[in-house]
């Protein structure tokens, strides 16, 4: 249906160097797949391929790029060239790619920036990271509260052009106030002589530029909001978060949640694009807290060496009965984490949270010790309090482990530690511990060893 | 900012039965949080809430309110007030509601609705479910190519009111066949006298009605759609997706694979919704899998139980082993799957990714190794070869669970199984297992037990 992007038959033209065919085919592609081609050329060749395109698509296409190749290609443009960039270049985009630059680079592309598109950039980078500000972007449409529809159509037709989106205008007074929000739809069903200040919504929804933005983007998936003004101090509007980079935040949240809930840092770049070394990295760390962990797991085992002497049947129930602790602890803790990420599960909730995970551990927990003591009976016979040792066990372990999973994440939150760091790996762990705690001291007092 | 929810003073109102005041208190809110009003009250005294607002009003709560209290609105209203409700909804937000309902409701539902409804909700019920057909709706602006642009707004002008969006209008010849893609925004920048037909955009990127909904909403987000138009077999224009919903369903792919990738069914209700015996009914069947792996991880270590009387030590590495390739494994599978679902990743990168996860284990390993060789010749001094025999197992470890944790989402996907699966708890199993094997057959070999 769309011009499929043909890469195979690009890289023909660009081997040629046949510069003219392929600005040609370029010109019709979307600026998306033109970037994802020029990712895919060697270097060089792609700096020669983005140098082909025409101008205006070139700027599309450049704010599609990779960090990486937008460093190549600032470093190999001229001062002139450099500076037209960074006006056409929408605030957001600019200032993308500015947080990966060195500073160096930083500098240098500052310098042939327009004083007032300078002093704008400079105040973006400072918004901190992850907050509404930090994805804000400064092409929004304004409209005053006297204009009738006819003259607020006039105006979006005007400046509409360099606007990110003309579809939310947004009505502001002479101190740059906030006071209503409009739609172009509104005005479109709206006769020419309306008035904007009777069509606006006066009930702003809006946030600050510290709010993060996280919140942000929730609060527009939950109102259906195609972009959400963003306020300094003053309530003076100062940005907009738009849909498009709404939905890039909430992949990006949710790969990050799981990146932690496995016991990761959080990776800026995609799995086949970041090295070994800082794959490594931010896997390692976790790794070695948790396997100090599991040294004392170990500890904890080696108290009871003299019961495992004396019945070494106990320690072929030790995988089956970690395993399902931290099963049961790792299914609590992801619907309790993903809950909270949701906001569907707020920390006033958290008693309703534990009674339930208790009711859900015994309607789970019956089954399972049951088919521990019909297995035990038939392969064991005659190890008739055993089998009860390990049935009790595993309903104690899978109650311990639910009620684990469910309050640490919620108890993270309250430290304001991020509650996805509370996940299976370390559940799994402190779970492991306590189940054989639980597990030996049982088979201590019933089995009289 | 926003006049906020006030659910005490609303609730004031609603025991005092002052209708009135409530329907007045109720018209200046956000439907989204008029619809959690109702949805915190006890359902007696939601219904008469829902019945207090004006008719207008009344339909946009009705379509954010959960599946529960629509069928309880839905039992409670007259043939006649169901005839009109089923008008104003719009037709994905209808399908959705009918989707929940049992299927008597269902039955005097259509039998309410206009003939001309009831045909296109019956086809939109069609659709499977996940596909790009249950999620889009009818509501679309069609334009024709011969049409000008004041033709265009004019049009947008009369029919804008029912339709979801506007922003996006589609452009279709005589047989309904999709033949461009123009915003209201190139309308409104161009003059009055362009023609449609030179402003849109030929290349139309769009998904079939049978298209999976990741599919779908992972290309809005690609190229930042506001709205994907949706094609039957004859690349007839049938529907649109819109980016709220678009929205909403990767939200739902990245729950469903948190879930799955925690060993859970996938629940369709938030958690503190949903009944402990649906928790505990989506919980259980992967625990029973998993315990049942368990056991036979069990027979494995009992198979060296001569080995295990030989050197009660060796019983204090086992969880230190197991959780440390368990936490590898799940830290390459997270990465494999996540990559998978946001289409980083795809099936020929297989050996790319294996060999990647071949390197990090290294890297990660030798580390790992390292700290426990001097923990054990510190701890146990004289014990070298259990120094070594942890620590050479601790590298097989690692590279075996990096590689399984990595093949596996792979090949589930080349048996269309869903990656996600392959998560943590499956991998982690599998890898106590080998682990251990490895652990105690290295012990056997080279400490001569």
């Amino acid at each position: 249906m769309a011009n499929k992007l043909n890469e195979a038959r690009l890289g023909i033209l660009v081997g040629q160097r046949n510069y003219r065919a392929l600005r040609a085919a370029l010109a019709d592609l979307n600026p998306v797949d033109v970037a994802q081609f020029i990712e895919d050329l060697p270097e060089e060749q792609g700096l020669l391929t983005f140098r082909t395109l025409a101008k205006e698509q070139a700027m599309d296409v450049f704010a599609e790029l990779g960090s990486d190749t937008q460093q190549a290609i600032v470093e190999a443009i001229s001062d002139r060239e450099l500076g037209q960039l960074m006006e056409e270049l929408s605030v957001d985009d600019a200032v993308d790619m500015l947080e990966e630059m060195p500073a160096a680079l930083v500098r240098r592309v500052l310098r042939q920036a327009q004083p007032a598109t300078r002093k704008l950039l400079n105040q973006f980078l400072r918004y901190p990271e992850n907050s509404a500000g930090s994805i804000m972007t400064a092409e929004f449409t304004d409209l005053r509260r006297d204009m009738t529809v006819e003259d607020a159509i006039k105006r979006i037709r005007r400046i509409g052009e360099d606007r990110e989106t003309i579809y939310t205008c947004y009505v502001m007074d002479d101190t740059r106030h906030l006071v209503g929000v409009v739609t172009v739809k509104d005005l479109l069903l709206a006769h020419d002589g309306a008035l904007v200040a009777d069509l606006m919504e006066p009930d702003i929804i809006a946030v600050a530029t510290t709010t993060d933005q996280e919140e942000a983007v929730q609060l527009m998936a939950k109102y259906d909001f195609i972009s959400l003004p963003v306020v300094d101090a003053e309530n003076r509007l100062v940005g907009i978060v738009t849909v498009d980079d709404a939905v890039d935040v909430i992949q990006e949240e949710a790969t990050e949640d799981f990146e932690k809930m496995a016991a990761m840092a959080p990776s800026e770049k995609p799995y086949l694009k970041t090295g070994v070394f800082t794959l490594a990295r931010n896997r390692i760390i976790w790794l070695l807290v948790l396997m100090i962990s599991g040294i004392i797991t170990g500890g904890i085992v080696a108290g009871f060496e003299e019961a495992l002497a004396a019945l070494p049947l106990l320690v072929t129930f030790m995988p089956m009965l970690t395993d399902t602790g931290g099963n049961a602890g790792s299914q609590s803790s992801t619907m309790v984490i993903r809950g909270m990420a949701l906001k569907e599960i707020l920390l006033p909730d958290f008693l309703r949270v534990i009674w339930k995970e208790a009711r859900v551990s015994l309607i789970v927990g019956i089954p399972l010790a049951a088919v521990n003591m019909a297995r035990v009976m038939l392969f064991n016979p005659g190890q008739t309090m055993v089998a009860l040792v390990i049935s009790l066990a595993m309903i104690a372990t899978v109650l311990m482990a639910n009620i684990i999973g469910g309050a640490l994440p919620m108890l993270a939150k309250l430290c304001r530690i991020d509650p996805a760091t509370m996940a299976a790996p370390l559940v799994t762990t402190i779970v492991d511990a306590l189940s054989l705690l639980i597990f030996f001291s049982l088979s201590v007092a019933m089995l009289a060893l």
